[in-house]
């Protein structure tokens, strides 16, 4: 893939997202809020954001920051969160998603933001945007909170697809690595792979084979295998990239989620206990604090689309104002690094390889 | 299955344990502490108590509350963390694990407690006490801390089998079922389907057929589904009983158990942070002790097998005198509802269903 001439221009002097302002929980005004809240941290941002044009113009138009930096392109539709991905695929091009995605496709923007359906979102991608040349399935990567250096590690399929065969495990590793070099600055990722055990007879038969593709290409994709690694270390530091089908990635997910949200509502019962407790939480306001935004998911928020011809950011669709602001940030990373250029090469570089020998193999068969 | 004539006379009076003293990640000494915590607070309990008989004596002669209440039998051998199931299924016979599986077997006591090798502890439990007539695959469920009323959700299987078909899905919703009852005292257990979403075309083909069946024995077997959950579910009050195959519960377990920790660790930085925040700490030490004792591992330990002619207790291989304790409990509340002969038969009731099913199915094709 090579870089659009338009894209590579404009990447030093300004960064142009493209916002779909709609399909969130919370309609567009969180979506807007953010987007003011990124505008102003960062004066080289500009948006192009999907909608009803008279609701966005008036939302734009409120917020002085957005003032000459913000277009926004009508769209009559919405995707709901409760429609399927086939029926968007088929009848959803004047739906802001659509739109949203198209001016990555087209070029006009670098990087896609939607708090929407993630099915229909990946579909939507996968349609209009097309895989990488070598991809067989795009993945959905998140930043987990942990006890590495960055304050975080890559976790990847969450969901995008609930099979992942020994290739496709390999190919999260690489895009993964990518990820990690480019959104957390880590020069040598270690990369881990999910098991029950981190014990070589551990866990299914694609597994085994997956480990030892993920080792034999350790060398030219510039990483550090690390193997085997368990549940317990996703938030650990042990990896700094874990790789695992999008069900099992899911529910890890979704669970580090739930739990972490139960430690909080109980923290917060457990200081509403007596009246001296109550004191406590005053004194403890700012340690508190402190912790929360830690492990704030708001503040991590957003899954990115890998193996796509071009970047889309998944912002929770409950996300508001700090939550959006967080997805647009991580998307300025990422356009900033020129990601998706480099997923696209790196994945390129060792595609050949395995083309190579899935080509002896089925010779061979 | 009919109880053995000396289990039912002596239930009402006491209560025997058979405890493998060996194989923990601390040695004995955590074990045997455990034990008189436990035998404090419940005269009724009595002990086998199995490993170096030197070492055992003298620390069983040190707690007097273990006086007249405690059996050592000696074993020259105890299986070790790094051990293969397979080595000690053909050369353990002289380890405590073994010995600790023995006395369930023949009847001396009601259920066998081992902090040793989960795969180990599984292995022999298979070959010594036997899978339950129309058991598949027997499972390790847990109790997961909860919004729940009872605090606790059941979750199987976490890791004794990684795979599972749909009919392994409904016996375990059966187990679980059965493990809720008399563990948790719920009368009508809600069994929830974990899954990557909620929605019906969601997820794996085999959990689409699991779906159907755990509906269809919805009546005969006395407990409501609630259908599909999700990860955030699993600590949740949507459900009571989660059943997944063990790949996906042991990773979900081991990354809710590292979320937890995480969080633990980051919340202990935040109150070492300033002056002020270590105040607040010593104000907040009261609250923090009561989150503590809700959430803390210690006092939920203990995976149970499900589905074999017995019932085996699996704490964890850190415990510590509380955790050990613990299990030990948890052990005493399923010895004294006679959990184990309750389970084969709701286990045999469906059995008997689902075997005319099969026959017919295989006649059909």
């Amino acid at each position: 893939m090579t870089a659009k001439p338009d894209q590579s221009q404009t990447t030093q002097a300004r960064t142009v997202l493209s916002i779909d302002a709609m399909g969130g929980d919370r309609g567009p005004l969180p979506i807007v809020l953010g987007m003011a809240a990124s505008a102003e941290k960062n004066p080289n941002l500009h948006f192009i954001v999907h909608g009803p044009k008279d609701d966005l113009d008036r939302l734009v138009a409120a917020r002085t920051v957005l003032r000459g930096r913000c277009e926004v392109r009508h769209c009559d539709e919405a995707v709901s969160m409760t429609d399927k991905p086939s029926q968007i695929m088929r009848n959803g091009k004047s739906t802001s998603m659509w739109s949203a995605l198209e001016c990555v496709r087209n070029g006009q923007a670098e990087v896609c933001v939607s708090c929407g359906n993630t099915g229909a979102l990946m579909a939507l991608s996968m349609i209009r945007l097309r895989k990488l040349p070598g991809v067989n399935r795009p993945a959905i990567a998140v930043l987990w909170p942990s006890r590495s250096k960055t304050g975080f590690n890559v976790m990847l399929d969450v969901g995008a697809d609930i099979r992942a065969d020994c290739k496709d495990l390999l190919q999260y590793a690489l895009m993964g690595v990518s990820y990690a070099r480019n959104g957390l600055k880590i020069s040598l990722p270690k990369v881990g792979l999910l098991n029950v055990g981190t014990e070589d007879h551990k866990g299914r038969s694609e597994l085994h084979e997956a480990h030892e593709l993920i080792a034999q290409y350790e060398q030219s994709g510039d990483y550090k295998f690390v193997g085997f690694v368990e549940g317990s270390d996703i938030p650990g530091n042990k990896a700094d990239v874990i790789v695992t089908d999008g069900f099992t990635g899911n529910v890890a997910l979704k669970t580090g989620e739930g739990t972490a949200q139960l430690i909080g509502e109980l923290l917060r019962q457990a200081f509403q206990y007596s009246p001296l407790s109550r004191l406590a939480q005053l004194l403890a306001v700012s340690s508190l604090q402190r912790l929360r935004k830690r492990i704030d998911p708001r503040r991590v928020n957003g899954g990115v689309f890998l193996g796509l011809n071009g970047t889309v950011v998944k912002s929770h669709g409950t996300a508001d104002e700090t939550g959006v602001s967080a997805a647009i940030k991580l998307a300025v990373t990422l356009a900033n690094s020129q990601f998706s250029q480099k997923i696209a090469a790196r994945v390129a570089s060792v595609n050949t390889l395995t083309h190579d020998e899935e080509n002896a193999t089925s010779e061979a068969e």
